[in-house]
């Protein structure tokens, strides 16, 4: 029986048609259009040996010699940190000139990696880059906004196979994020709560969405997810900027990544997705009414005119379903180990 | 340069980042991915003769047995009429039954055509339906918002060849469209003006983003297109709601929707695509602040982890350009007249 539900913090209504589809499993991707990839690529801009391939390096984690996690510029940058953010308004028409930060961080030396197969240090180290690039980002008073983002596959819009993830600032806080802290504040006015924290507690006790849960962190499928396996993970310690995530935390945050991509992995054949962490814009750093967060899309459906027209998704998946579904998949112990104390990472794929 | 450019109509910020991109004839899809289709297909619902295969007819356009457009329910829908739209609300959860409509209109008696190929006469045989089943939904005060929309081909979203389009109707107003409402609102009491009305005005008046223009309608791209070819067709009657759509203005529209997909199909090789119609909820006839009109979405590029974690969009075209591009494609004869007296149809692909 179909249902639309509304997502209290995107405001979303999603019409969950799960009648309209198959079981969970119909969601993985075929294997044929998975080539194997070998671990080192001559021409690959991001394989060792290749650094100079790249735009300037801005730093990297490791000797230079043997990195562990890069951050470069983007070699084709949507913005530019050369510009000032002029604005002008003319007639109907408001422009800024492309001044913003465009940088690409390069997850692992091997080329065959991906994070659902990475040791949670290997991880670890790729979010403390993220911290670092952030925190070194936020001190510019142009930027407004900072997104980091991963696009894994070309569903997911990446040309290049070699892992790694981006990070956009903007002199701008984008209308959606606005959207979503008015929400939040205006949440907050009437119940004297975090939204997300009443939402993380509701989700923990329903418990039936919940796909992995540690120390620091919470994994699930939102109640009115928009697409399938469209997967939330919130820290449960209150905090509005991602860049006050702590060690510890990062440790946690690798382990449950890892145990929620390396499930998308063999559950549904490693699909290509999207994750992207959601933080307050860079003016602000703590607010009661607002908590970041990681969101992962994993690219399995398609929008189509519905989707475009009215702004409503329409979910072809049962969260409740998929939430069992990926709770059910096992991870074979030759993908590393998922405890804490581990190191070594399983470098063959 | 690039530059970031803010959408007056729906707030959004685009960065336009041209630069990265190569000229407009390099979004056009390659012509190997797309196979000759018979003009008949055994197997297809949608084919005359086998209308047994839909889900029950609703009504048609022409005699039972030589119909010219036929809506039916979708055999698959994502909301059914059957259900009442009971809200329920339990903790921070809120759902509605899956009540409302679902219909596919089926466009035209031959599996192997599309818009861009087939005569005016034709496409306002289409928007007549629309028009037609607008006006019945309408009907239903359990009924707010009425969505109108094509996909055409798989990477906008459709599983099937043959030419159809959906209406979908909901017993909530989409967010966005409450969003672009309560925007268009506060511009009319700034100024006194619908900002559809101004911005058509504006770039009538600039003309460099104008596709092309008949005595109702405008074919134009907007100043911050949010992605390649995204295309809006303005009637310039001001008009809040699709269903007011005279006669003369359904064979304007036919007119206008032909050529622009016509330059599509010629210029970027018959591109998948989305279309829909953006009309005012259900509960109002006509608002002074509110204009409705026709999108086109070309499925040329790809929708990343920026755009899924900001809400903004990376459009590596300049508006401009691809409007002189669209504008400098001929259309051949053998695609059908482009005047408003032409009747015969080029069947033949």
């Amino acid at each position: 029986m179909s249902e639309l539900r509304q997502n209290l913090i995107t405001r979303d209504w999603v019409i969950i048609a799960h009648e309209r589809s198959q079981r969970p499993n119909q969601f993985a991707k075929k294997i044929e259009s998975d080539r194997l990839m070998p671990p080192y690529q001559a021409d690959c801009p991001f394989c060792p040996g290749n650094e100079h391939d790249t735009a300037e390096e801005i730093c990297c984690l490791g000797e230079r010699e043997n990195w562990k996690v890069r951050a470069v510029f983007n070699k084709y940058p949507a913005v530019s940190p050369e510009k000032e953010p002029v604005r002008k308004i003319e007639q109907s028409y408001r422009s800024i000139a492309g001044f913003g930060v465009h940088e690409v961080i390069i997850e692992h030396r091997l080329h065959n990696i991906s994070p659902a197969l990475m040791a949670i240090s290997e991880i670890a180290n790729i979010f403390t880059m993220y911290r670092e690039r952030y925190r070194q980002l936020k001190r510019d008073p142009r930027i407004k906004s900072i997104v980091i983002f991963k696009n894994h596959g070309p569903k997911a819009g990446t040309s290049l196979e070699h892992p790694h993830s981006q990070i956009a600032a903007t002199p701008i806080v984008p209308g959606q994020l606005r959207d979503r802290i008015s929400e939040a504040m205006r949440y907050f006015d009437e119940t004297g709560e975090c939204l997300y924290c009443r939402t993380m507690k509701d989700e923990i006790s329903a418990s039936e969405r919940i796909i992995s849960e540690n120390k620091h962190f919470v994994a699930f499928i939102p109640y009115a997810a928009l697409s399938p396996f469209h997967l939330w993970i919130f820290p449960k310690r209150h905090s509005s900027s991602f860049e006050h995530i702590s060690d510890e935390e990062i440790m946690g945050m690798a382990q449950i990544l890892k145990t929620v991509l390396a499930k998308l992995y063999y559950g549904l054949n490693n699909p290509d997705y999207n994750y992207t962490i959601r933080s307050i814009p860079t003016d602000q750093d703590y607010a009661d009414y607002y908590h970041w967060y990681l969101a992962i899309v994993p690219r399995v459906s398609q929008a189509a005119g519905f989707e475009l027209g009215t702004g409503m998704f329409i979910n072809t998946s049962l969260p409740e379903e998929s939430a069992e579904f990926l709770r059910s998949i096992e991870i074979p112990i030759s993908s590393g180990n998922l405890d804490l104390d581990q190191t070594s990472p399983p470098y063959s794929r």
